[in-house]
C-alpha cells in the first residue's frame, strides 16, 4: 500500500486522541491513549503516539512501511514552548510529512473550520486561542500549573484540596460542606495521607477532582458553587483578553467545557457556540496541508 | 578525642544551617549549606548534612572517628510526613545518637526555651506550630507548594509571577506597576523565556522573588503592597488557628519574618515577640536530650 495516510493527534496533559485517516479523508480508526503534553512528557510523547499508530495500523493490516506514507498533523499542549517543540521535532521518526502545532491551534481550526474565531480549552489546563487570519494567532493564558491554568480542571481541583487541607488543620471549620467531605474521602483523612497524595502530584491528579466539584455544584453545594463560579469568571477573563469586542465566534472545548457551561457568566454563555468539529479534525486539516503552519502573534509589551 | 559532640541542623527548602557544639555546649562552628527539606531532597539531605559536618570537623582537627561521638539534633522541613521521616532515619549513618524533628519544633523550642509557645515559620514555605506542653504540639499549615505555604516566600513569588504572566498575555495591562517590570526583568520578557523559567521551577525559585516584592512594597508600590498585605492576612489566619485565645507567646521566624513585619495586621504585630533564641539552639536542646521527642497532636476531624 503506497497511498498517503494521515495520523492526527490531539494531545493534552491527561490523555491523547490519535486518529488515522486514509488519503480520501476517511477515518480508519481512533484511539485514546496517555498524556502527550510536551511539558509533562517531553520527547516521550512520541512513544505514546507511535504505539497508538501501531495499534491503529494493525487493525487495518497496513504493511510494515506505513510510516513512510504517513503524514502527521499533531497538536500538543506545551508546543507553544519553542524549546520543547524543537526537541520533539528533533526526536521525530522518518515519515511522509510532519506538522506540529499547539493543541489550541488544532482546536481553533476544528471549531471554526480554519476561519477567524476563538477557542478556550478547558481541560486539565486552560488556554485561550484566537485565529485572527489564516495562520496568525493570539494566545492568552496557557502558563501551566501552578501559576496559571485558571478555571481548568487542575485549578478547580487545587482550590478544593486547598480548602480540604485547611479543614484538616482547623483553619476552615466553620465552612465545611459535603464537597469537602467528598474531597477528603479521596485525598485522605489524615495529614500524612493528604501529604502523601500531594507529594509530586501532577496537574492531572488535581484535575481528577474537578468532576467531583462540578457534581456538587450542580447539587447546590455552596463551596463547590463558589469554586466553579470563580472558574467561570477566570474563563470569562480569558475570553475578554482574546477578543474584547467579541467580534469573532468563540467555542469552549476540552473535557470540562460542557460540564462547566451552566456555571459560566451569562454573557459568556450567550457568546459561546458549539464548535463545528472536534480538535482532531483540525489536526487533519494540518496533516493535509489545508491549514497554514501556526504563527503566533506574540503580544508585545 | 572521645568527648561528645553535638551536630545541630536547621533545614529548610532553600538552605540549611549546620552547627557543631562541644560537650560543654560551646559552639565550635556554624555553616550554611543547601536545602535539606525532606520534600525537596529526601534521603539526599544526609549528603548535605554530612558534608557540612565534615567541613566543621576539619576546621577543628577532629579525629576520623568523630561520627561515633556525634549526637545529632536535626529539625527538617518535611519531617512532619511520616514516610519521608522514616526513610531519612533509615538512611542515617552510625552515630552517637540521632534525634529528628520538624524544623518547626526546633524553632518553637528555640523561641520559647522549651516552654509552651507558638511560632510561625515564614521562609520558602510557611507553617504554624505550637508547643502546648512538653513534647505535645499542634501544627497548622505546612502543606507545601502548590496548595499551601500561604504567606511564604514561594507564595509571594508565585503571586508576583502570576501577575507578570497575565501582563505578558494582555490580561492585566491596566494595573502594571514597577513591581511587575522588575519581576519580568528577572523571569524574562517573552512567553518563551517565562515558560522556560517556570518549567520545573521548585518553590525556592519563586521564593527568590519575595525580597523583590517586599522591597517594592516598602517603596509604596501598590501591587506589591497588595501581595504582602494578603500574605500578612494569611499569616494572621495561621496564628489564629494556632491559638484563638492568644494565650501563649508567639514568635515569627524564618528569612521573611523580619522583612514582612511592617506589613502584618496590627493585632499580629502586637502579639508577636522576638524569639529567645534561634532554631539552631532548639536543635541543640534536642541533641542534648533536653527536649522531649516531638509528639504532634494531630487534629481530629
Amino acid at each position: 500500500m503506497d497511498a498517503r495516510l494521515y495520523c492526527c493527534v490531539d494531545g493534552g496533559a491527561s490523555n491523547t486522541r490519535v486518529a488515522l485517516y486514509d488519503d480520501t479523508g476517511h477515518r480508519i480508526g481512533l484511539t485514546v491513549t496517555g498524556p502527550t503534553s510536551l511539558t509533562v512528557r517531553g520527547t516521550e510523547a512520541w512513544d505514546e503516539i507511535l504505539a497508538a499508530l501501531e495499534t491503529l495500523s494493525r487493525a487495518v493490516s497496513l504493511d510494515g512501511e506505513y510510516l513512510a506514507h504517513t503524514h502527521f498533523g499533531i497538536g500538543l499542549a506545551g508546543a507553544n514552548n519553542n524549546s520543547q517543540r524543537e526537541k520533539f521535532l528533533a526526536a521525530a521518526p522518518s515519515a511522509g510529512a510532519l506538522r506540529v502545532s499547539t493543541d489550541a491551534y488544532i482546536a481553533a481550526l476544528g471549531a471554526h473550520g480554519g476561519t477567524p474565531g476563538a477557542v478556550i480549552i478547558v481541560g486539565t489546563g486552560s488556554v485561550g486561542y484566537r485565529i485572527e487570519a489564516a495562520g496568525r494567532c493570539r494566545l492568552v493564558g496557557g502558563w501551566g500549573f501552578p501559576i496559571g491554568d485558571e478555571g481548568s480542571g487542575a485549578w478547580i481541583g487545587r482550590q478544593a484540596v486547598d480548602q480540604a487541607a485547611r479543614i484538616l488543620d482547623t483553619r476552615y471549620r466553620s465552612s465545611v460542606t459535603d464537597l469537602h467531605r467528598a474531597i477528603i474521602e479521596r485525598t485522605g483523612h489524615s495529614r500524612d495521607e493528604l501529604l502523601g497524595w500531594l507529594l509530586g502530584a501532577p496537574p492531572a491528579r488535581f484535575a481528577d477532582l474537578a468532576p467531583v466539584v462540578v457534581e456538587f455544584a450542580a447539587a447546590g453545594d455552596i463551596a463547590a458553587l463558589d469554586i466553579v463560579g470563580e472558574a467561570g469568571r477566570e474563563i470569562d477573563a480569558l475570553a475578554d483578553a482574546l477578543d474584547p469586542g467579541r467580534s469573532v465566534p468563540l467555542s469552549l472545548v476540552g473535557g470540562l467545557a460542557e460540564p462547566l457551561r451552566p456555571f459560566l457568566p451569562e454573557r459568556l454563555q450567550r457568546w459561546a457556540r458549539e464548535p463545528r468539529e472536534e480538535p482532531i479534525s483540525g489536526a487533519l486539516m494540518l496533516a493535509q496541508g489545508r491549514a497554514p503552519e501556526e504563527t503566533i502573534m506574540w503580544q508585545g509589551r
